[in-house]
Parts: C-alpha cells; sequence; structure tokens
C-alpha cells in the first residue's frame, strides 16, 4: 500500500445487509465510520447477534481516531458493546444516537469507560488529518446525518441511510444546500446506500401514510392498537397527534416503546398534549372508543406486548371482538410464520386487522432512497468515484449500474468487505485484501464471541441430539468395570432397547481391539464412537453426536 | 353423536397450511380425503415433516375404507407413508397421483403392502354407503381433482386445490359442466380452498407466463438455465416447448427435476420431439445459445443442482457471465434468505438473473383459485352449507366472509381442526371435538414421531450447548472417587479454567448435603444440576443443558 493515497477500507455491510462499518485510512490515522450489528441467520444457533471482524482496527489500534455514527438503528450501533470492548476509542454521534448508545453501553456496563463526542449537524470539526461534516439527512429515524469528511486528497461523502424526504415531519430537513454546496467544491467519492436500489422512482415521505392512517382512525369504532417499529419516532408521533385528533387517549405498552417514547420526549422530538397519554392500567375503565394503545411487537416476537395480547396473556393489553389492530410496519424476511401467527390469533379474537399486505392503502413506508433519490444524490454531489454501500452483491451491483447511469462518476466500482481501495485526487484502485468475517456473538452476551466449532456441534445436537457413553476401566488389568452407562437427550428411541444394543457393541469393540490398542485410550474412544455411529445409523437411520467417555479408576 | 347424521372430521389443514386431511363419516363408514404433510417450522430441531395426529382414524380403524386423494401435492400425499403405516388401507387415486404416491411408497419400503386404486376422473364408484365422482379441475400440477360425494343427506364436495384454468394447457378442461350438473341436483355442503381467498379477480391461467417467457427466450444470447418448481409439469412442457421453438437444446439437471419429467413422459404430460433432450454431460460441447438447461432449486435448497451451480461446484451445470437464469417460481415465505444468496452468487459469476421480484413481468403465476374464481364455483354449485378448507384461520374468516357475500349457502362456518361437523339434510352443526394436532416425524424417516420433549431437549442443546459432569463415588464410602470429569459440547467457554470452578461447586453441593442426602443419587443429582446452573449462569451468564452422570463403583 502507497503511503500518499487514502485508504477506503469496508470491514461489514458491502456484499451483506447489517453490521455496516467501514474504516477510513490516511497514514497513520483511522476513522471508521458506523459500528453496527447483523441479526443472527436461522442456523447460527444459540447465537445472539452478528457482528464485523474487526482485526483490520485491533492491529492498527493506535491509529484509529475514533468512530463516527450516522445514526441510530441497530446495524449501525448495535456492534459498539463489542467493538468498544476490543478497542476503546471515542465515539462520536448526533444527541439522539447517542441517547441510544448510553443505553445499550450501560447495559453491558460499558459506560463508564466510554468516551461519547455529540457531533452537530452543520458543524464541521478536526479528527487526525481529516475534517469531518456530519450534514442533516432524513430517514425513517431521527437525527441521522450523511458525512462528508474533507482528506488531504479530496472530500468523501458517505450518506449512511437517507431518503430525501421533502416533508420532513419533525422540522428538520433535509440539507440539500450543503450538498449542493458540496457538489460546487468537488467531491471526490461518494459512498451511498443501496438498500432501496431495486426500486424506480421516489420512496414517499413519511407523512404520506397520514390520509389512510386518519381515515381508518376515523372509521375506527372500538380500542384501536397501534404497533410500528419502536425506533419510528415520526411515525409514533403522527399516531399520538391522530388520537388526539380523534378524541383518543393513549397509552404505550411494551418495553422498547416505553423507552423510544420516553427518549423521543426527552429531546423534544414528541411534545403529547397534557393529559394525552395515560397509564396502561387506566385502559379498562376508558371507554373502547377513547382509547388508542401503541404497542410493541411488530414482527411477531413471542415475547412481545402485542403477541402475549393476541393470546389473552397480557395484564393491560386486551384485545376483544370488535378491536381493530394497525400494523404499521413492515414484514422483514424470515418473520412471516411469526407475524401471520399473532394475526392469526388476532382474527381469533374477532379483531379487525390491518397490515401492509398490498391492499390496505398506504400505511407503511420504507426509510430508504429509491432510485430518483439516489439519482438526485449523485446529481448534488457530483462525485468522481463512485462506490455502493449497504447491501447484498445484487444490490450494490444495480446500484453501479445506477450511478453509471448518471453520466457523472467517471468511475464507479463494486467493492465488496475486506477490499482496500485507494484513492489519490485522479485514481481510485482496489489494491488488497485485509481479513474481515463475520463474529459470532453468544446468546445472554454482547461482547462473548463463539467459535464456528461450537456452532457446528449444537447444529449437530440440535438434528440430532446426543448418545453418552461412559465406559469404566479398570487401570490395573485394562478391562471393563461394569457395563457402560448409556445416556441420551434428544434422541428419538426406546432408550432401554438402545442401551442394551449399545453396550453389546461397546463390549465388541474393546474386545476385538489388541492389547496395544487398549492401552491408548483416545484410539479406543475413536475406535468407540465409529461403531456405535455406524450401529445407531444402521438401527435408526439417525445421526445422533455420539460422545463416548472413558473413566480409568 | 347422532346416528343418523353425516359427520365432517377435520384432521389437519383447516387454521393451518399443509397436512391437509379430512374425515367423513356416515355410520360405521369413513372416508378419509387426503393425507397430507407440512415442513417443519424453524424450531421443530431435528424435524424431517410434520403430519397430522390420526388417532381419531386409528381409533375407528375398522371403520376406515380408504383415503381419497385429489392430487399429488406434499400437502395432500405426504404424509401418507406415516399414516398407511399407522393404518393400511386402500388409497384412490387418479393415475399421475399414484405415480407419485407408488415412488414414495417405494423409497419407505411400503409399496409391497399397500393398495392402490385408480381413480378415472368422471367416473364414479362406491365406496361403503357412498358414491365417490372425482371431478377434474385445474392446477398447477397436473391430474388433479375435486370429489363429489354422495351420502344418505345429500351430495358433499370437497374442491382439492384449484384454479378455474380457461386454458388449460394439457388439453383437459376443468370440467365445469359437471360442477354445473351436480349444482342443479343440488349441493348439501361444499368444502372449498382458501389459499387465495385474499387476493382479488381471477389468477391468470398456465399460459399466462408464455408471452413474457417466449420474450426471454428470444433475447437470451448465452445459456438459459430455467428453474421452477419440479411438480409443475405445465411449466417444464412450456420451458421444452419455448427451447424447441427458439433452437435451443434441453438438459435435465437435478433429481427432483430428472424424476418429475420421468414421470411425466411416461404418462404422456410431455412429448418432447427426437432430439431435443441431450445428457448434461453434453453440455460442455455446446455452442452456448443452443443450450436450456431445467434445473432443479427454486427455493436455494442447499445441495440442489441450482444452489450448487452457483458457486460452480457442479460437473455440468457451469454458470458463465452473460448467462441467463431464469426462476419461474415464488419465493416461499422463510426462503429468502438462501434464494437471495443463490441470485447473489449469480450476479457473482455475471449472469443475468431473473426472478419475480414484481418487476420481471408475469413469469410465475399462482395454482389457486383467487376471490372471483371462489364465487363461481360458489354459483356453480349452489352448496346449502359452506366450509372454507386449506388455510390459516384468517383466510378461513375471509372465505366465510366471501361466501356468504354470494348470497348463496344458507350458513357458511368457519370449522377448525379436530372440530366435529355434523349434517342431515337440513342442518349443520358443530357437536364435538375429536384429539387432533401435529405428529412430527424425525429427521432421516417418514414414519417415526419424536416427541415434544425430546425437540426441546434439542432446542435447549442447540441454544446453550451441553456441560456434562461425571461423578465417580465409591459404593463402600459415599465419597467421590477422583475430581469429576467435566466435558462441554457447543458450550463456548475456557474449558479448563470452568472445569476447575465447576468441580469445586460439585465438591462443594456433596459435602454440604446430609449423609442421608448423600445415600439419595437422584437426589444429589438434582442439586448438583441446580447448583452448576447457577454458577454458570453467575458466571458466564449462559444457559447450557447441565447433565451431572452419578457412577456408583
Amino acid at each position: 500500500m502507497s503511503l500518499e493515497t487514502l485508504k477506503i477500507v469496508p470491514l461489514g455491510g458491502l456484499g451483506e445487509f447489517g453490521m455496516n462499518c467501514m474504516a477510513v485510512q490516511w497514514k497513520d490515522d483511522i476513522v471508521v465510520i458506523d459500528a453496527g450489528l447483523m441479526f443472527p441467520e436461522d442456523d447460527m444457533l444459540g447465537v445472539n447477534i452478528v457482528v464485523p471482524d474487526i482485526s483490520f482496527l485491533t492491529e492498527n489500534r493506535e491509529k484509529v481516531r475514533g468512530i463516527l455514527l450516522t445514526h441510530g438503528h441497530e446495524d449501525h450501533i448495535g456492534g459498539l458493546p463489542w467493538i468498544l470492548s476490543e478497542l476503546n476509542v471515542p465515539v462520536y454521534g448526533t444527541e439522539f444516537t447517542l441517547t441510544l448508545v448510553e443505553g445499550k453501553l450501560e447495559e453491558h456496563k460499558l459506560l463508564d469507560d466510554a468516551d461519547l463526542i455529540e457531533m452537530l449537524p452543520g458543524s464541521s470539526f478536526e479528527l487526525g488529518p481529516f475534517r469531518v461534516s456530519p450534514l442533516r439527512v432524513t430517514h425513517s429515524l431521527v437525527d441521522c446525518v450523511a458525512l462528508a469528511i474533507r482528506t488531504p486528497v479530496g472530500t468523501i461523502v458517505h450518506t449512511g441511510d437517507f431518503k430525501i424526504d421533502l416533508s420532513s415531519p419533525d422540522g428538520h430537513p433535509f440539507d440539500l444546500q450543503s450538498f449542493a454546496e458540496l457538489g460546487k467544491e468537488g467531491v471526490l467519492l461518494l459512498m451511498q446506500d443501496s438498500t432501496n436500489v431495486d426500486r424506480p422512482g421516489f420512496t414517499p415521505g413519511e407523512l404520506a401514510v397520514l390520509p389512510r392512517l386518519d381515515e381508518i382512525f376515523a372509521r375506527t369504532e372500538r380500542r384501536l392498537f397501534f404497533t410500528c417499529f419502536s425506533s419510528s419516532i415520526h411515525r409514533i408521533k403522527l399516531a399520538m397527534d391522530l388520537a388526539h385528533k380523534h378524541g383518543r387517549k393513549v397509552a404505550l405498552i411494551g418495553r422498547s416503546m416505553d423507552n423510544a417514547t420516553e427518549i423521543a420526549q426527552d429531546l423534544g422530538y414528541i411534545d403529547p398534549p397534557p393529559g394525552l397519554l395515560i397509564h396502561s392500567g387506566q385502559l379498562k375503565d376508558m371507554p373502547p372508543e377513547k382509547v388508542c394503545v401503541l404497542i410493541s411487537g411488530t414482527q411477531g416476537e413471542p415475547m412481545s406486548a402485542l403477541s402475549r395480547a393476541a393470546v389473552d396473556n397480557h395484564k393491560h393489553a386486551r384485545i376483544e371482538a370488535g378491536d381493530t389492530v394497525v400494523f404499521s410496519s413492515r414484514v422483514i424476511p424470515g418473520n412471516e410464520k411469526p407475524i401471520y401467527n399473532v394475526i392469526d390469533h388476532l382474527y381469533r379474537r374477532k379483531a379487525r386487522v390491518i397490515h401492509d399486505d398490498g391492499r390496505s392503502g398506504l400505511i407503511h413506508v420504507s426509510g430508504h432512497a429509491s432510485q430518483e433519490e439516489l439519482r438526485l444524490m449523485i446529481n448534488l454531489l457530483r462525485p468522481k468515484y463512485f462506490i455502493p454501500v449497504h447491501g447484498d452483491y445484487r444490490h450494490l451491483t444495480q446500484h453501479v449500474e445506477v450511478a453509471v447511469g448518471t453520466g457523472i462518476p467517471q468511475q464507479a466500482m463494486l467493492v465488496e468487505d475486506g477490499e482496500v481501495i485507494e484513492l489519490t485526487a485522479g485514481s481510485m484502485s482496489k489494491t488488497g485484501k485485509v481479513a474481515t468475517g463475520r463474529v459470532l456473538i453468544d446468546s445472554g452476551s454482547a461482547t462473548e464471541a463463539v467459535e464456528e466449532m461450537i456452532i457446528r456441534d449444537r447444529k449437530h445436537l440440535s438434528e440430532g441430539g446426543l448418545v453418552l457413553a461412559i465406559i469404566t476401566i479398570d487401570k490395573m488389568t485394562g478391562r471393563q468395570q461394569g457395563a457402560p452407562e448409556i445416556v441420551t437427550r434428544g434422541f428419538a428411541v426406546n432408550e432401554q432397547a438402545m442401551a442394551t444394543e449399545l453396550r453389546q457393541t461397546i463390549a465388541h469393540t474393546i474386545e476385538s481391539s489388541s492389547i496395544e490398542e487398549r492401552r491408548d485410550w483416545m484410539l479406543i474412544k475413536e475406535k468407540v464412537r465409529s461403531d456405535l455411529k455406524r450401529q445407531i445409523q444402521k438401527s435408526t437411520g439417525r445421526r445422533p453426536m455420539i460422545m463416548p467417555v472413558i473413566l480409568e479408576i
């Protein structure tokens, strides 16, 4: 790697959705953009979250000046506990983002050691050789920024997540002027969100759901249950406004809904009129047509308030015949089963369910830019070079095509995690690779990594269960002491009959081994394992994990 | 239950998708409609398939006259090996359906004992007190029938799966006349497929995909890979016709694609012109613009031919830059991740991918009737009573509304699995419940049930792994012999350090127990388990399965 170049090193989110993380290096200074997580796939058993491998950062730990956060969604901040536990550097974010980060770090007892520094949209600051300007963008969350970073070779811009919402519901408009100004000054590289690159046109603004939701509030005769992502502060505010307009009091139910609303209120994003909010315990005393319940559980999470209410297992949220339940959210792929399970239970209670099935009107909008907004951003910034970020390989491919189609960038490049890009004022090229990958964090933890081998064992155990054979050997004679103990878990057979069969197999394996072999217990263990495996597969067709344990006494 | 009534007892498929199975009883005679399976949900670890609990049938085994199959999809025939292994009765089906059944029973060594009887669409036959008329319907599969069953109280009709395809691609039209005739004679009860009740309008016919697929064949310059459900005989035929028209030879790759095509050829549904089919080994010698590869793997199944080809790991199916891959199929909910994983790999090989993303034109159609077809069927049959089948609770609810909306049935009733319906010529009512449920069949098997407890153990093992503590006790003295052996699997900690800690805990538990307690090894085992559990959770936050084993020597 040359020393007089700017290096871009994506560590996560290029070639996958989630765990967004990218390093930007000039000589001995590195800044990191975002520190996200990914949720585990089905076969990552017992895994809590997935975070990027940051060995590139830990190997260069003395160079890392800080982590810059674009906004507070989990795929941008959720990896922070893990990253900070490996590499404690200053974290920069806007007020709202840092409030979410604080809660997260406190939960994992990392807050005391953390150095959180607030960024103000529109106010630039120095970080090593870089001058960082957070620029306000609009998104489904509040207080989101893109990052313009002035470097010795030119200005690079990372959009973070965004859409161009021309009616920003919190009164903080998208900072078109600053982007245009940057475009005039000259932008070397644009790195832009690819999430919705497969959608033509413009993404509707947050307020586009207002007419249909207003109609639903107007037509609802009994209780109205309203669920949305708890981070959708705009949506929560809108629901409260509509409840107020239509003479309904609002109760908040569910921990995530409570937390998000409290933070949003503290920071002034939500300011409900006095008396609008009621305690959920008051619901039972209110006429059904006078209440709106904001409840968490859009994805059918089994322990969420809505899932429990749907099976009549929530103290305060009781759903009765004729009540209305609105899902102002999307189905995250993979969650169809639990969500439709909840919807079915709501139908069983004779509730009216309105969800985003393509036939319910506009009750949810995406937070990510569609093709025309992506083109508009490229036109505003007129970058010399272009790299798509945040997406699977096919999104990155399509985004390169969209960028090239504008006729603006000299070069648009498809880059994946771990590829090192070097930039000068007049060139962009791939020059190397660094180690990247997914670190699996174990359940019940945010910082404890779990190895592939452990997951493989869990997978084996989960598919076939376990057969344990404990063989006791007399140290003096080398003979078995009594019959082996056979114990199974998660293995579906008649244990008694199977035990007899397996004891014979073990006896045969040991007896047919030579004296030399019998002195090598590791060898005998392997022979027993492989003979039991063959025997069990022959007689049951199944493949449990087989654990022979040999005790010498 | 009264004796002079017809009883309808749904055992599966009413309140869920899949494992369709329904009993129809008149006095001492029972016939069963369909014997389907369901695919396991994510948390059913190590489960191969899910089939209905048929204790109602086994408790009345001397009354069961036979199983009538409407068509050959897995959710209608996949439970047969299990059911026949519990209850060997004659199985009635059309020619194509029985051919699929034969293959399935042979695989599980049940064919020799099976009594398979062919039904001819349009030909009635007697079965106990019933006269059964299979009526030809159209669907995504071939040789599908509805069943009209004349009973002592009147005629009942079960639609099976259907849509009303007015251009049936196999030349066997939907038998509108017979349905109309039944309607004229009088139908007591209609039981109708609810799968697409949430879709307004008509479902497009199978040939509706022709124009867009023709265009794709015409515009493809290099190799064309075409994947569809292997049971979609119509689609396979269409792809072969288009290949022929556009001067491409056809290679079949993938076991399920091979099997289905062979059966369809044997039965005359597909009749490729001589020389059209080539062996997959010949592909490498053919110019890329002269071949079409029919390949299995629409759902991204990891071992499917397409998934392997996508990572360049298939002997014959090599996908190169500029090749086209068409997914003429839908994404079954829950399969998004593996499918998009395959699509991403195809993009990496620079293939052009065309899949049903809502923006690729009509390349796939559903096989199930939409609302207008459901209404048309009700209008043809003019049933007195109506029960929706095949659907989640919300589909059944909506279907009752659709039926009532036609103004035709006197009564439409939402019925779930296990509810017993009694019919006379002038009444329909719910009169009881029978035991129903899901039987989980273990991996590697089609007939071995696995208990809930086993699945719970697997779940526990999969989430936290296993900690095994083997404690050796001297029978004479009641004291530990040496230190306990600690073994872990799927549990992510430093095993050495953990072992030392846990040995101390065990020693403490045993020493602090009274002499009486120490004589009761079951009790000691429980105390050790609970102390280890507390200790592990305290020091690691995790919850592995803990198995203390006590050996007395």
